[in-house]
Formats: structure tokens, sequence, C-alpha cells
């Protein structure tokens, strides 16, 4: 039967089979299952479905999932949940669960605090090895993972860490203490962290969980290997949207709302919109020369693109560098020398071709006059090359998302300086018209 | 003395710490070690760093660390290692592990055979619980995780999955069979699948490792959580270099030699360079319209990064869906329905706000001549939105990496569609000139 069907199969595949079903024949499976499967089944299931089930489902019977999930997912869910059905839930969920719900939502998302779990494996510092597997035995059921095992004192203060591999590797000494087993020199993280340096601390170390801890190294929760791919994941995603000035998405592409992807995308194009006013004004302001040299235009579009993409390229090598942790501000000065001599190499390289381009794509102006076409380029490309490497930095060290200015942003103002320059050299070189 | 500090302190500390000594006095510090603390230390070693000890320090006690390396480690590093080096190395590592070198270094370097491990925690399918725990006992010290065990039968066939929880769960009943325990209906990836999907499978069902199979389902490793984080975090840095048009570097921004770094962005800058010129091309041939309509030049950078912008903001949300998963090549209608109605809408507002802002800025023209302005927003918005969105899914049926058709390829393309359109919009409604 139904219930045969849930146990044999991964929860995971079993959620994904009850994708095709409405929400009450999931709920109707669901039911048919042990408890401790349903609740596991119902952990797969996405979060549209999970929403849908305990906004319609009898509360009596939804809190008790609610009571036996995840601390750290049943949180997260409940803040999508209609306020309404969560005050109907929340009184059926036992009292200390109900306690941690309450707990864990006060910290704000993006911190430590927000991915930790509650559960967490504990023992306590005078427990022998002996005593410590029969104790983890009994605890196993409600922790998410029992393969890290942190040792506390009387007042919850995190002493040192015993793997489940340690205790095995002790099976045959049962009398000695965990104290003289546990590594006492522990890295941990505090609540108020960001997501992103936990994200770091965890990789960088290889952790398959990293302890989270309060100012007074009181022992608060975990936070494990699965919740650190998804930070990694969206903060992926978030670093992604920015490089294409829109404002990062809560949800999938094709479940956002038209109306909340237009203000998302809308709002950096009209930012985008203002910056681009300001060619206008340079080449209105400019308006003679235009007139006097006819191909200058031609070359319009060509300067201001071969600028914004190679101050683009600067912008996203410092951003990666940045996220990455393989530059910090302090690296400023290589970082400029760097794109000096890199924008130098790259405006000789590509002022060269587009010199031998424009010979021979215009026949109007003299191969002397279209050197204002190099050298524009040179100059256009370092300073694009500076900039594009500066500004990400400039906006770490003032406390903002580097990621902000990507490339479109660093295009936005190199097209000025690049039209600026641009103008210039035409005004400076062809003096005679 | 040197072997309690490298006892006391967690390996990544303690090799962290010597990053600060030479090569030198690293080896030194790490031979007054403990053989496996050794190589533990070794293991959070920079890479730089441990490829100068393997280089300098005597093959006779450096190819020690070798043979206890993890298996999936020691191949990449050896691979970095001049190869005279590893000629006076391989002969000094025990044959089974020289033999396990040679087998993994077959696998491609993006496959998943590359990031797995061959040091597995393995039962036979008759085993009882309490032989199962204590031959983990004795296996613990090999293999990289001992909390996912897996059962294989006489010809290494992958049978089942028993976690070490379940074992401790069942310390009090030692007669159990483990078949009887055991998972069998497991998630496995092939050891030639892309490192991108092991990623995306381990991330979706939150495993802390994936046993890796060979075409006969012979258990032939298993990747961990933390070599999975390594591939999300090289996956989304490629993609970023590709949204800012560079090659993928393969070391730090930094460590990158100018004349690498200099190939990586300029081969790239390069054709965009050529795709610049169609734009040259087509207002030359529309030069008696750019010479009659004085004003038109004034709003050529406006009009192309406009379209630029909005088309990479496009092309960065299918390509970030598509990358994710939530997007397949399926949805593509559905994706060009919504292009459609997010170029239309965003073209209607910043042509209306772009028009406002030419009447402010420009007085030459009447107010009439000057709705070519949105007209041409319009259409080029709508036309940028669309193939933006539609470039990335080409490029996934072509087989192609979709993130390929980022921000400044479609600028690109969109530049000298941007053009035309302004021209053609601006000989119609201004016919009389
Ligand atoms: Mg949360
Ligand atoms: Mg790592
Ligand atoms: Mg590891
Ligand atoms: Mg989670
Ligand atoms: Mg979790
Ligand atoms: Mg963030
Ligand atoms: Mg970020
Ligand atoms: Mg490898
Ligand atoms: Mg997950
Ligand atoms: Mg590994
Ligand atoms: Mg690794
Ligand atoms: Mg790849
Ligand atoms: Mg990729």
């Amino acid at each position: 039967g139904l219930e045969d069907f849930c146990a044999a199969m991964h929860p995971a595949r079993a959620a994904e089979f009850m994708q095709g079903l409405t929400p009450a024949e999931t709920w109707a499976v669901l039911q048919a299952a042990e408890p401790a499967e349903r609740v596991e089944i119902f952990e797969y299931l996405d979060e549209a479905r999970q929403v849908e089930i305990l906004e319609t489902a009898a509360p009596e019977e939804t809190s008790q999932v609610i009571a036996n999930m995840a601390p750290d997912d049943r949180v997260d869910l409940l803040k999508l949940v209609d306020p309404a059905a969560v005050e109907r839930l929340l009184p059926l969920v036992p009292t200390e669960e109900r306690r941690d719900i309450n707990r864990l939502s006060l910290y704000p998302e993006g911190t430590a605090g927000s991915l930790m779990t509650t559960n967490v494996a504990r023992l306590s510092e005078s427990v022998t090895v002996g005593d410590a597997l029969k104790e983890i035995a009994l605890q196993t059921q409600n922790h998410e993972t029992i393969y890290y095992i942190y040792v506390v004192d009387g007042e919850n203060h995190l002493r040192g860490l015993i793997t489940a591999r340690q205790l095995l590797m002790h099976l045959g000494t049962p009398d000695e203490l965990v104290t003289d087993l546990m590594q006492r020199d522990l890295v941990t993280v505090e609540a108020t962290d960001d997501q992103e340096a936990v994200a770091s601390k965890v990789a960088d170390y290889n952790f398959m969980a990293i302890p989270v801890v309060d100012h007074e190294h009181h022992l608060v929760g975990i936070i494990t290997h699965d919740d650190v791919i998804d930070v990694l994941r969206e903060e992926a995603e978030e670093d992604a949207y920015r490089a294409g000035a829109i404002a990062p998405l809560e949800e999938s592409y094709l479940s956002t709302p038209i109306h909340t992807l237009s203000w998302k995308r809308g709002m950096w194009l009209s930012a985008l919109l203002a910056a681009s006013f300001l060619t206008v004004f340079a080449l209105k302001s400019f308006n003679k020369t235009l007139d006097a040299v006819g191909w200058l235009a031609l070359f319009l579009p060509l300067i201001v693109s071969c600028g914004g993409n190679s101050g683009g390229q600067s912008a996203t090598l410092v951003i990666t560098a940045l996220t990455s942790g393989d530059l910090t501000i302090k690296d400023w000065w290589r970082v400029l020398r760097r794109e000096l001599s890199m924008g130098l190499l790259l405006g000789a390289w590509l002022g060269s071709i587009a010199y031998v381009g424009a010979l021979l794509v215009v026949d109007e102006p003299t191969a002397g006059e279209l050197l204002v076409i190099p050298i524009t380029l040179l100059l256009v490309v370092t300073c694009s090359t500076i900039v594009g490497g500066a500004l990400p930095l400039i906006f770490r060290r003032l406390g903002l998302d580097p990621a902000l200015m990507s490339n479109p942003f660093v295009a936005g103002i190199i097209d000025i300086t690049g039209i600026l320059i641009y103008l210039t050299v035409c005004i400076t070189l062809l003096e005679g018209i």
C-alpha cells in the first residue's frame, strides 16, 4: 500500500513523485506514511506545495509535521504561510518547539542565526566514551547530524568537539573520557555573522557543520553543509543579477510576476538612462566639432562600447577576486598598477586593429586624421580599466556590495568619459578645423 | 615542542600559521609532527606551497605524504608538480596507491571521476550490525568519511547504503543484519557525468556524499560535500567571468601573469571590436541622414546603451534560470512571451522618460521630430529583450554554454540592431528631409 511505497523510496524521490498530485492528494498520501517518513517527505516538497498544505489541511495534523521538521527549515517556511494559518497552527505545536520557532525567527535573513538548526547533539564534559555512545544512540532521532558532537559545560558553554568517527574508533575502550579525546581548538561563528562569512569558513576548512555561539560562547546551534551549499548558490545568483543590473529576484524567473520583474529591471534601467543623458549633454556642447568632423559620429558607438567592455572586464575581475577572498582592499595599489598595464596593453592593441579597420572602412578622412581613433582608444581603454578596477574597491571600502559596480554601471560611467576623451582628442589633433 | 604545537592546533590553523614560513621551514616543522598530523596539515597548505615542497624536499619523505593524502586531492596536486619531480616521487609510493593515482588521473577535469575519492567505507552484504561497527572502527583511519557506509556484493556492485547513525541506533541489537536496515533506493552518479550535474544532485538531495558508479554499477568512489562546494564556487566564478567577457582564469586575479590575463581579455575584446565595426558600416551607409539630421548623433550612445542594458538583463535572467535548473529549453515559448511583454513595458517607460528628457535638453528639433526617440527606444528595447532572452536558449539548444551569451555579447549584437532601427525610424518619420 501507500505506506510501503513511502517507506521503500528515498524521501526526496517520493516527494518528486508527489509533485504530480494536487496538494490535497499529496497530503492524503502523506497521512498514510509513518509519522517520521511523513516529515521527511514533506521537507523535500516544493515550498509552494508545503505552504498550500499548511494553509489548507487540518491544523491538528499539520502541527505535528511542524513540530518534527528541522528547526531552521520550519522557521523559513512559516514566514511564507498566511499569518492567519500560522495563528491556527502555532498553539497546537508543543511549547518547547514553539519557543524555538519564536527564538529563531528573530534572526534577520542573511545572518548565521537564520541558517542554524538548534537540534544539536550535545554531551557534557564528564561523560565516558561508552556513555557517550549510548546517549548519542538515544538522541539520534532528533538531530540533523550526529557526526559532529559538541561538548558543553554545565552552562552550555562550548568546550570541544568529538566526532562519531572518534567515538567508534574508541569503541574498545568505553571508559576513556570524552574530554581526553575531543578537539578543543574549534572554529566557530557568531549568530549575528553574515552568511557569506559563514559559507567561506565552512568551504575553507572543509567542515560538515560549524557551531554557532553567542557573544558569551554559549552553543546556540549549528549550520550544516547543505545549508551552506544553498547560501553559496543564493549568493552566486545575487551576484549574477547584480552583474546584469537587475535587483536580485526572490523567486524563480518564471514565477516572478511581470510587475515585480519590470520594477526590478526598470529601476536600474531608469538610473542608467539618466546617466546616458550626460552623453547627450556632452555631445550637444561639442556640437560644432560634431558638425565640422563629419566622420566623428561613425565611431561613437565603437569607442563607447570598447571602453565599456574593457572597464566591465576589470570590474568583473576585481569583484570576483573580492568575493572569493583572493583580494582585499589593502591590495588596491597592486590592482591599480595591474589595471594600468592591462589598459595600456589592451588599449594599444585595440587601437591598432581599429586604426587598420578604420583605414579600410572609411575613405573620407586622411590616415593622419584617423590617428584620432587609436589615440582615443588607448586613452579610453586605459581610463576604463582603471575606473573598472577602482570602483568595486571603493564600494567595498564604503561598506557597500562591490558587485553593484559591475558591467552596466561601470559602462554607464565610462560612456560619458569616453565621449569626452574622444571629442577632446578630436579637437586637439584636428585643430585646423 | 613543535610536535605538541602541531597536535594541539586545528590542522587548518597550523597550516595558516605556516604560510608565514619559507617552504624549507614549513617542511622542517612538518617533519616534527606525527605522520598523521603531517599529512592533515600538508593538505591544508596552499597549492603553491605544496608544489614547492614536493619539488624540493627529499622524495623518500614526501612520498609518504603522497601515499597518505586524500586520493582525489593528490591527483590534482601531482598534475601541478614538475614532471621530473613526479618521476622521482612515484616509484617511492606504495604500489596500490600508485595504481590509484594512475587510475584517477585518467578522468578528465570537470567529470565526476575527477572529483571522487576512492577511500570508501565498504561493507559486504552478509555482515551484522555488531561486525559492521567493529569493521568500520578498523577502517576509519583511511576513509574520508565513515558516516555513509556503502554495502557492496562480492563483485563490488553497489547494493545499498547504511549510515553511521543507523549503526549507532542499533548498537543494542548487534546481531541484526545490515541488509535489513540499509537503504536500497540510492541516488548515484556515473564517473563520466559532468561536475555541474553532480553538484546540483548533491544540493537538491542535501547529501553529505554521493556514490560514483561505472556503467556496470560497480562502486568506484564517492564525492563528498566539501568538493561539491568547491565545484559550486568554481562554476559560479566561471559564469561571472563569462558575464564579464573574460575567458575563465585558472589562478587568482593577482597571481595570473599579465600576458595570460591580456590574452584572456584581449581575445574577447577583439571579437567585440570586430562586431563594433558593423556599427561603423551601418552609420557610414546612412551618412546622408546623419548629415541632414544634426541632432541624430547626440542620441546614438544613449540608444545603444539602453538596448544593451535591457538585452543584458534578459540574458542574465535566462542564463541564471538555466544554470539553477528553474528553466529548460522546453519553456522557450514562455520565455519569449515574457520578454516580449517586458520589452514593451520597459520600452514604453524608458521611451517616455527619454522623450521628456530630450524635450528639456535639446532645443533645435521640434517635439514632433523628437518622437523618433521614444519610438526608437520602444522598438530597440523590445527587440533587445527578445534577443537577450533567446540567445542563451539557442546556445543551450546547440550544446554550448548559455553563459557565453551574456551581457557584452548580447550588447554587441544589439548595438548594430539598435543603430539600424534608429536610422530607419529617423528616415521614416522625418521623410521630408
Ligand atoms: Mg532561515
Ligand atoms: Mg574546501
Ligand atoms: Mg574532506
Ligand atoms: Mg536548508
Ligand atoms: Mg538545515
Ligand atoms: Mg549577501
Ligand atoms: Mg554577495
Ligand atoms: Mg580532481
Ligand atoms: Mg539543499
Ligand atoms: Mg575530497
Ligand atoms: Mg577538494
Ligand atoms: Mg563547467
Ligand atoms: Mg557553468
